[in-house]
């Protein structure tokens, strides 16, 4: 909307506070949507102000995802609930090996949210929107009365399009595949626990939040063929990554511990924490499932990647009815790999 | 996801509540997705149980839209949160003139909710996604602490594809112009805050939710050369959506009173409750901006459409420099049409 023209926005955003006309149609609305959301996200498609924004497509196939993102602490090392409500959707969309294309965000916000924080939020969903090459285009803003929602809760939808011939999907791992990660495991929920927790270490634990869209170019540019699916072990981790794709596939999956890429300070910090790593949440790491013959050329393609550095073959598909999902330890014994049982990590992502 | 052929969902949806391991990524949000969500939302999409969904376009021009739903309470004379989430948003992209094609849903739900509360919601919001032909192909829950949101929050996108050559915008309006409504106005927000406060009056008050885009689709065919733009007047009523037009066009607007439909029971409702009827929100209601001399064509082609039958010209575009919007009275005087300036109606939508 163009009303800047005639009229002085009113946001004292120092030490201002979101309040309820800030979500009600009117003026204090617009002032909110001008200074805090147009100015960070800074895109032709928003600047129109309609309730929704056009682009032009060529012939093809298209993709869409969602998440919402309720993470508490909402700034933690290496991120935050802006860059991460970017991130996530960008992931999901490009992980269909799709090339992500926009973004829509829709924000829930607390009465007496401090108007400080959501600028920053914003801000860095501006910048996490422009470093990854994906606009957020459209958006919407509501405000709930204070102790009806806690903060800010941002969904985020992204749309993408993919490559011709190209349909990865989860029911497509074969027996004798590969279980490539893109890198270590944990890092985003062991950062966020210990956030949360105050705790701290000698070596800063980062979320490992991130876009991981030019990595997955890159990967299906070299193999898309050879490829069957890719996820992200976000929310249950690699743990129920694996269990989902082998339960979709009719598969069985059997992983080696000694080739799971782990940060030593998150080992540690799990251990403490009482973690298992394998069912923490990432948030800048993918699993690949690909044909047999281009596992190691994929690896070595992903590690010519700034975030791809750490990929590893970590095992295979095998056969089993019981769709069981298997590590052979570090000490020559085996153990299940079952998705977490009660609620390990609450609002992680 | 596939995995209900191996092991069988246990969910007591007849007095069990959403717990935190519901939107713990683990085998209990696999069961909630299973039970609630794909056998209300149905469609191969979903089937697939991957985290994005695509789907053919052919070339053209598309529109992406986002809305956060926070309506409080959840189910009101008229529809539900769910209803109002698929219609809000299915109407946000049609009214660029585009056909809706397809919905993603994010639900952020508080650990307690009862889950046939969610169902039904949830059934709902397949009912209404099947009826609009608009189906939900991806979709997110989280699960927050209790007391860390209120109820359920639903936040739908929706995309849809433009017709060749038909660009719609807030920024089209010129002098001389017509401003139609589709029909009553305030409906929506009288039948919430009658249900809120627990008003009755001899004719029950229902919100006017609806899935506008059949009408649109008309409008469009028929009159798409001379139409400038489309807004449905939610929150914030009719005000804020001229005042929204008039700054973005750099025009007046002026109406008549004596032709604004309203119903005779929301008149007395909002004389009872202190509203202003132009400041209600509306959920299955458009104003359109059309060039003056197809004005009463449109009118009679919305009339033969059941969602337009009482569509009108209610006023025209004036030249304005301070892009007033003024209301000629019934009894002759004039009067501002200001945005709202506090919050009237929290939580409409």
């Amino acid at each position: 909307m163009n009303n800047m023209k005639t009229r002085k926005a009113k946001l004292d955003i120092k030490s201002g506070r979101v309040n309820l006309t800030h979500g009600a149609g009117g003026r204090a609305m617009n002032d909110l949507i001008e200074v805090i959301f147009k100015n960070a996200f800074d895109n032709d498609f928003l600047a129109q102000g309609n309730d929704q924004s056009a682009f032009d497509v060529g012939e093809g196939r298209m993709v869409m995802s969602t998440d919402g993102y309720v993470i508490t602490p909402m700034f933690f090392p290496g991120g935050d609930i802006g860059s991460l409500a970017v991130h996530g959707t960008v992931n999901d969309v490009a992980l269909s090996g799709a090339k992500p294309l926009y973004l829509s965000a829709g924000f829930i916000i607390e009465e007496g949210f401090p108007l400080a924080d959501l600028k920053r939020i914003v801000d860095s969903m501006g910048a996490a929107s422009r470093a990854a090459g994906v606009p957020i285009i459209t958006g919407d803003t509501k405000v709930v009365n204070k102790g009806m929602a806690d903060g800010v809760f941002i969904t985020t939808a992204g749309v993408g399009v993919v490559p011709k011939g190209l349909e990865l999907s989860g029911d497509k791992a074969r027996v004798g595949d590969k279980i490539i990660v893109s890198g270590t495991l944990g890092d985003h929920g062991v950062a966020v626990m210990s956030k949360r927790e105050n705790l701290s270490f000698e070596v800063e634990i980062e979320s490992d939040s991130a876009a991981l869209h030019t990595l997955i170019a890159d990967m299906v540019a070299g193999h898309g063929a050879a490829l069957r699916c890719m996820r992200d072990p976000t929310r249950g981790g690699l743990a129920a990554t694996l269990n989902e794709l082998a339960e979709q596939s009719n598969v069985g999956m059997c992983i080696r511990e000694a080739d799971v890429p782990l940060k030593p300070q998150v080992v540690a910090a799990c251990e403490l924490l009482g973690l298992d790593p394998l069912n923490v949440a990432n948030e800048g790491k993918l699993i690949a499932i690909i044909a047999p013959e281009a596992a190691d050329d994929l690896v070595a393609l992903m590690r010519a990647h700034p975030l791809g550095q750490d990929a590893a073959v970590i095992g295979e598909v095998v056969a089993d009815e019981r769709n069981f999902v298997r590590m052979k330890t570090a000490f020559g014994g085996e153990r299940m790999v079952d998705w977490l049982s009660g609620e390990q990590l609450p609002r992680i992502c």
